[in-house]
């Protein structure tokens, strides 16, 4: 906004703009050159990695158009969240796109070189939280990031959780993705010295009520240095990580 | 009933007993003397182990009256349950009571020689779940189990649990005990193999909800050879747990 | 583990495996070969009987891959549970299958010579809990069991559960299984005396809300030997119901 | 209402009353005369019986000066509910009255005689639900009706309740009341053939929630001829069934 | 019970049963013969009203196998509860049935002479409850009870509820059926003076939470004499209403 | 009201109505004509405007049934609301029909002149809540008002409402419309000075539960001046901000 | 904001700000002058009228220096909410204080004339909710409208709201207080022609949950007109019937 | 645990340990020795800063114990949370205790000198809140972070929070903290691009729910880079925002 205003007010003074106009300007629009907000409120987190589309209540028309703006403005790397396949199979008609089934989330143009802190581990309780970890992984890669994935490592069979103990301990940021009791975020949070984002799923059955006790679960974990996102939402958990996996690039606050 | 109905019958026979009052007493009193059922709900479970009042709820007069009766009969181990300490003192002034303050539970006579299967494991994650753990140990031991506790290895600190996993390995019967995220029935239900009861506690803040968290995530466990009491409810996991370790005795069945 | 941590620290002794590739060794599989847990977090009670495979979420491939393994390391019985009609009919065309459509759930194999303690009994409120028991039923038939049931015993037509007083004094263990208001397991915990495990069920209508009105019920009960297993998880009460009447093979504990 | 408007229209006739006048009358109070309807809301079932006075949230002082009121009317039995104990003594300092103070209920004047159908028969699950069952008969008594009480006869010792089998069959209306699991209203209604009103009870601990699980089980109940009042009201379960009882009240309609 | 018994007890006296064939058939069904509980736990009321089958669940052959016996048996009038429109086109193949497709409930056979003490009045706040109303319609009609039914009065316009003052002041009985904010039966209890009782119904959207918002609100109506039956239980309704109707059957208890 | 009544006394005067008549016309229609209660329970706001059709559980038969009479009786525009897209084409084979199949609603006849206090902004947090802003549009612009809306102005894009703020300044009711976290309603309701209706909707995923989460949030706006609707309920967020802004016709109050 | 940003463009302009001041300005500042928005986030609605302090959460000494503050600003009236017995003694000390105990609230200076469009009528279904109606009133009263307040006319006996018809008829705005079932809003409702504005009150027992049950009955309404504020907000309320009253302020939008 | 089992190893291969001890020692306490584990489940995040003791359920006596042991290893810096009052004045008497009343946490010894990458912004909606954002202050600064507090700036009063952009956009961790609506995290998490923690507060009153609105309200942000910890988790906020502000620390992973 500075710029934008220093060029105004330098206008207003050399007299090339009214203070009506100026004025106008003002009130009407005092925030929209800001740059830091973005029509699917997805904040970006620096230059140089995906655009994000959230596909969910657009039709395969809209995104393309969008996408065809995008590009237009040199856009490298498109991420399109809540795809679905029909919409997928019509946008890949007119525009590369890797699409993954299960995350449910497509990718135009290159991963981008990832330039993060370090790798972001991505574990699942079982093998019904895939869907959301896949769409975790890809808008980690996509933002930038090395993502490795363990899945199936629940706490009901420890043996499989400690066998990654090194991946734990080497992580610089971990999303942990489970259902049914959700104790998988607890246990990780105690092992781990670094960022644990939880993502409570919607897998379970009889008392799990559509995640509800995964959340509360996690939500109530007495470990500390773990955080939580919205039921099933990958997309969120890996925008997160990104974040925080890319804390280098703030060093002058 | 066997027996009871058998005299009724050869007293019909035999004319000592009129029909009328026979059918009388078999519509008035169907099940009046079968044994099973005791006054406060509570199953004996064998011959020589203790009786059990529930404290809650009646006067320490009341208490005492009824263990009056009990050792008249015979009764050398005697269970008082939610006994508040000050109705405890007034009964230790006329009883022999061993008194547990913060498990809120008194044992009057000796405690019998463990004879079950093998020995029962208590473990608790944090401290504050320890109240509940006290009455889970008392009414165990009560009942003529051996008993172990360990506090404190709540899952958020996974080396503290790992350091007794020869306890876990080496008990008949489990009670895994938590509040929070409820967690430690699920690590525990899947390195032991032996059956495991749950009880949440009211254990926690924020959004754990005076144990439905904990609840609802141990009725979710992922593990296998886990089953849950009520909330708090350490009698009733002393008791299923000292029923299953007691297998021993329906060898005819 | 202690043989192969015993072998390995020879191995270091004799100088056959080095200082540092026995450290690695070490931290890399702590847990891995340690033989109680499996696959599909379903703790083996013992040998000789069935393995288990939790259907749902596996192609029927893949259940075929696991059963290929399965049978060439020996195992003689196996368990398919959740396993819809469609996959079972494909894998029956490759391995022989007793599949049980109701409880969906299919059997591979013998079932077992039953070598528990005794029988135990499974009894349900109405018809319509019927297909939660006839999952516990094959569960525990596979794992080595006696199994008899008796279904529509709700409580509110008491001479229909009254009728069945001795099945229920000569039980082992009874799995009760109810809708609704769920008062069969009180009822029945107050008539037994060996454990109940009570599975609340999905069953009922307007206020029951997917079994958590059954469920509340019977966290509840004023019975005690009871315990309660997730809504709808009649394998899990199965499990439960055989690991205690297995409890005879405890005896060195 | 009938005679009233009528005098009204005979004085518009015969010109005593101006058009305008009975106009203002007629909208200011159309149902002010109706009789049917009383300043607490309680409706009076017929001649003869207790008035009712809701006695939470006013002062003593206020409740005698609407007993002094109703006194004058000739109104020779008054009943107070939800009276503490404090407001019972100055009370009874200017007026006769019988006080429970377990039911927090107390009855000025003579109980009428008993002319109801038959005796209603009040069954509570455990010792602590009397006080719920005493505002419920000290309600149904002051308004006419034959009680009987039998307390603790809740469905997990099956015999107590059996033993009062009698009491059932012989009831014209029951009223059971019980916390915890509920399941008494379901039991009863299965051996009753009269109406039975069920009353949820806050008694309990753990996930009772405050009476939601037995509320919630009541409303399942899968017995005919069971309808619900509110969590503890006792006082609206002695109305409703004083109301059935006096069914033959009706017989002109 | 106590002809059987009394015969029972004569066989032993006169030799004809001996001991133990007597003790065996007591233990096995003491409350085998009692005839006031049927098999889908409706109670019977009297003789010469409909017996009562329990469709959902059931086939249409089954359905067809109970009406055979029933009808062998001498009963004239049979009522199908939750009985599809399929079903109801098998079965009225093979016998006479009167189908009501909103109640989705079946009649065969006479509806019975209304022999109650008055009229049963059901009331509906809005147009989508009537099927609820149509269930407790035929159930009432077919138990030999007098039915009106007012539908939409609801009382968000007052008018069409008080033009119905006189049928409201008439009835014996009133059902009042309300779905959304559920003040219909506070309304009506508040006119009336006899007993109402309460159906909450799932009609409704955004916060009605499938008739949870109604039922809280009949729980507590501020009126007495009204009780709840659970959420479009019209059947509950008409049972209950018709069981109160019949009072005057009770005379000699 | 006053002029029936006015006319029935001046009958009654004057001889053509006789008294007993006259009271029974009180008696069985006390409200049937007084005119501010409408068959719909939508209460009219004063001439000239919308009659409304609440168009759920009407067949389109019916709808066009009615629309007739109300046509007959001189109505010029009539609103029909929750009408599904089958229905509509049904209805506009009869009647010119504007049909919006967003907002499920259509009209017929002209939209009124508006003639209100000012103009009614409705907002929306995202463009899956224009299906609920779009039936709150056609019901206001139906009962003459001028309506401006913006859409897609959620809080977590700030600079999108202030871009905005114009608007907010010069509306004389807003209609806050948002799912999810609902903050919209206290964000707007901080920045404006004119009454705000927030309206709750079911867009959301994960732990939104339909709506209850941003009805949560809007009962607790720390924002006054702010009143809340059901969920969805764009119809009623038009109904009262129309009634709000036509108070200009309540001067004579 | 107009005048303030004209002014410094002026000052940009003219030289007299520097362009790098103005910047800072604008960018520290943006909204700091705007006045519509006040320290307690109450939004004033016009000159001449109370200001609002929020006591909860503030010393008396606090609260009357924010007094000190306004008078010196020529505040005349300042409505204190949330204000308990102790502070507003001490206050009182040191101000005139009208103050009211039941709605815990006092009145600073003269009560300003009513300039409404007409009357506020507030009504209670109790007299338990009239602390909630006093808070209510009395801010309305401060805010410059004529109040008049009936209690205790819940629709339980609806002859004693009908005896408020003509006040409901001439209300300009209608205030309806309710707990328990909160159906007084929906009468209401249906019988006024204004705008009515909703309280629940967590008045009750029982299954009311502190308010919920009547929060959840006035959110599902079945009469237009009505929208509702958060659980016991009689200062929310008031709030917003003011704002209402005083639409005749808005003509120029 | 290289160093420890390295050194075990070298022991076992020079004879030192024998076999048999060496593996004893390794299943006896696999991860005791393992450093990133602390009593109180917090874990340490780099050497210099403050160990932390829970103060909840812990005599000061415990603490003091504690206090010494970790002062003797050397520990500069110790913070203890959720420490009442009277413990905080017994422990001064013995240590040198910096104590913040408000957020009940203590601080012995020096704060350590800031090492993040950037500053920590705490935000809270409105001043109950301060509390909860005392205790993540604190907690941050002793874990070596820069902390600026900005205090209600809730979203009712948009302005407050604008005059805070520059902080905002500086910062380079936000923690977000508000009851009710909760809508302060979306409009941070919206203007911001830094990860945002979002700490639910019990602030609120009638549907606040003790923080579970607020607490839906952050689930469902429709922000990204939002996650949420759980209601009133001031330490937990500090803890996590302090890890993610720590990055930098990792850069060789």
């Amino acid at each position: 906004m500075g710029m934008d205003i220093e060029k105004l007010l330098a206008g207003v003074k050399d007299g090339s703009i009214s203070t009506e106009d100026a004025m106008l300007m003002l009130r009407k629009a005092p925030f929209e050159d800001i740059g830091y907000a973005k029509p699917d409120s997805h904040r970006a987190i620096r230059q140089g990695v995906a655009e994000i589309i959230y596909g969910a209540g657009k039709t395969s028309e809209q995104i393309c158009g969008i996408m065809d703006k995008m590009r237009e403005n040199g856009q490298e790397t498109i991420l399109i969240t809540r795809l679905d396949e029909g919409k997928a199979r019509v946008i890949s008609e007119k525009f590369e796109l890797k699409y993954n089934p299960e995350g449910r989330i497509g990718v135009n143009g290159p991963y981008p070189e990832p330039d993060g802190i370090g790798r972001i581990l991505i574990a699942t309780g079982g093998t019904s939280d895939i869907p959301v970890a896949e769409e975790a992984a890809v808008t980690a890669r996509a933002l930038g990031n090395e993502v490795k994935c363990v899945y199936d490592v629940g706490v009901a069979g420890l043996h499989r959780l400690l066998s990654h103990v090194d991946d734990i301990m080497n992580a610089s940021v971990i999303i942990a993705i489970a259902g049914m009791e959700g104790a998988l975020a607890s246990v990780i949070g105690g092992l781990a010295d670094c960022p644990v984002i939880a993502v409570p799923t919607s897998v379970g059955y009889g008392a799990s009520y559509d995640g509800i006790s995964a959340l509360l679960s996690m939500m109530n974990s007495c470990a500390s240095g773990v955080s939580v996102v919205n039921i099933d939402n990958g997309f969120g958990a890996g925008y997160m990580a990104s974040m925080i996996n890319h804390m280098n690039r703030m060093g002058n606050r």
